[in-house]
């Protein structure tokens, strides 16, 4: 009898706020193996703000996720059946395996399924800081930011897996380290834990006065760099508090995600201030990753990045796990623990 | 008897747009050269819209312009007096001379005073297409968004002295330009004696919409960089029609000079399209003038680089002629002949 195979397919497009019956889940017989093909058994299943974007039609920068077919994400496992000299039986491999059980994949390209060493970086650190979040942060902090030592550096998000090592890698590099987060718990984590020299609540400032305020008592010394995670007032009040020659790194703009107009206020502000903004999507500088994943691999492996993760049990729980992703109700990393 | 200078001082700060009160004429004698002065006789002043940023208090980019003193202002003239060796009367020379008639400069610093060569440049185009408006354009077009051949470059007040030769540069790089200009003369002005490929007269779409299309038609393959001076609806149009890796120079947003706010609709498409936003100011980058100067100056003796000025005559027409350019009512590079 074949194995079988669960997956979760995109039913039907968002209007807003995606819901459950957006997703539907179905069994589905795998088939054989053939000549390069590989099995792999999907141990977790990495969900990300990303997908969001991909669940609605028309242009984007990625293709829209098509209906009727398997979600996409980041997965991690192990191969539990192998048609290619690469890959044996018992490798641990990361790969963007979906939201399903098992992901039979042809592996003769260079890149789809890559083996990973989990004797010092556990494996689900493959999907966080060790995998495409870890180098979402360090290309936009290296790449785009760049900060010297002395500067100050503002993430969004900053106890997301993305946020969390923007400012763990920016510390690294002798600049202060001032994050955003929803609520006293994320605040107390991301300078307790993660060692940044400021965390703002920014679900205690709900208008632009009140968190510009917020953002001068934490950066006395302005704002030299900042990684936009959000978008929306976040953005505006970060921008009234740039110095000359401020970099900003535009990674997502969750806060736009649902279609809501997220207009800037000041976009003068670039001019003034000789800003410098720029959007980037990591996948498509494929070129830095090993450099990368050399230091978050090295820094992980000597406890010297720190992450969390919220672990949901079971692929039939992932829709709900990635709708309280979008209104950040996970903490740290979002994990779909798929064995 | 000593010499008459007569200076135009900012008497007050505008509210809104400026008006002639803003300005006030006043006439004073010029003391004795000490030792390193030289004595300019002003031939031409320059205006440019930078000076309505400087006309406001508050932060900006730049010191405001002190009240009740000579309007800042780049100026050309002849060496009338001289007790610094470098400098004889009878050179011909550019520097910051203000609106006045004579400038008595201290000399020594380098690149405060500037001889110029008028054999196969005429002196004014040291205050246009090989000066501050010229290199800014440079600047703009060619380290922020070099262009490469085939791309389209947008470039908006493209009758203007910097848009002009921002338009130009493009079409000398192999690239397709398109400019934005007001009413049908420019328009004509830009295509037929210019060389750019299309020009959109913006007055003829008052709304995103109608402009978003003409952009369209205008640009087929998309907007690969644009040379933003004005700001506004203009910006967020050209936004809509940004290729992938699209690059922005900006440059100046006068649209936003009187305070009005200009939000940015869109800054999602910074992310979905990973676009570079950029602002600069030509005066911080001035290892880059010599280099720049050469190309402008070569291309302007050879008839490469082509150009128009509208000359208000006398001191004491200037105040008008500033309000003028704030207005659109100049045509190419706007100067005040002062002999």
């Amino acid at each position: 009898m074949a194995t079988m195979n669960q997956q979760i397919l995109l039913a039907s497009r968002p209007e807003g706020e995606p819901t459950a019956s957006n997703f539907k889940l179905v069994e589905a017989a795998l088939p054989e193996l053939k000549d390069g093909q590989v099995l792999v058994r999907n141990h977790y299943l990495s969900l990300d703000p990303y997908m969001r974007g991909r669940m609605n039609e028309g242009k984007s920068y990625a293709q829209p996720q098509p209906l009727n077919e398997v979600m996409i994400g980041g997965t991690a496992g192990e191969v539990v059946a192998s048609k290619n000299a690469n890959f044996a039986v018992g490798d641990q491999v990361v790969g963007m395996g979906g939201w399903q059980l098992y992901q039979l994949v042809d592996a003769s390209q260079r890149g789809v399924l890559n083996k990973v060493d989990t004797r010092h970086v556990p494996l689900s650190a493959y999907l966080g800081a060790v995998g495409m979040p870890g180098v979402t942060a360090w290309y936009g902090l290296t790449q785009i930011i760049a900060p010297k030592a002395g500067e100050t550096v503002v993430v969004s998000a900053a106890s997301g897996a993305v946020g969390g090592a923007v400012g763990q890698l920016a510390k690294a590099r002798g600049a202060r380290a001032v994050g955003l987060a929803g609520g006293p718990d994320k605040c107390a984590y991301v300078t307790g834990e993660l060692g940044f020299d400021a965390c703002i609540d920014y679900k205690q400032h709900p208008d632009l006065k009140s968190l510009s305020t917020a953002l001068k008592a934490a950066c006395p010394g302005g704002i030299d760099g900042y990684f936009e995670n959000v978008g929306g007032m976040i953005l505006d009040a970060v921008m009234l508090r740039c110095n000359a020659f401020a970099r900003m790194a535009f990674c997502g703009m969750i806060s736009g995600y649902n279609g809501e107009p997220i207009p800037m206020l000041h976009p003068q502000l670039i001019l003034s201030n000789r800003m410098k903004l720029e959007g980037f999507i990591v996948s498509e500088h494929m070129e830095v990753w090993p450099q990368a994943l050399k230091e978050l691999g090295t820094m992980v492996a000597t406890g010297k990045l720190k992450y969390r993760e919220t672990v949901a049990d079971g692929l039939a729980n992932a829709p709900e796990a990635f709708m309280g992703l979008l209104k950040g109700r996970n903490f740290g990393k979002q994990l779909v623990k798929l064995v």
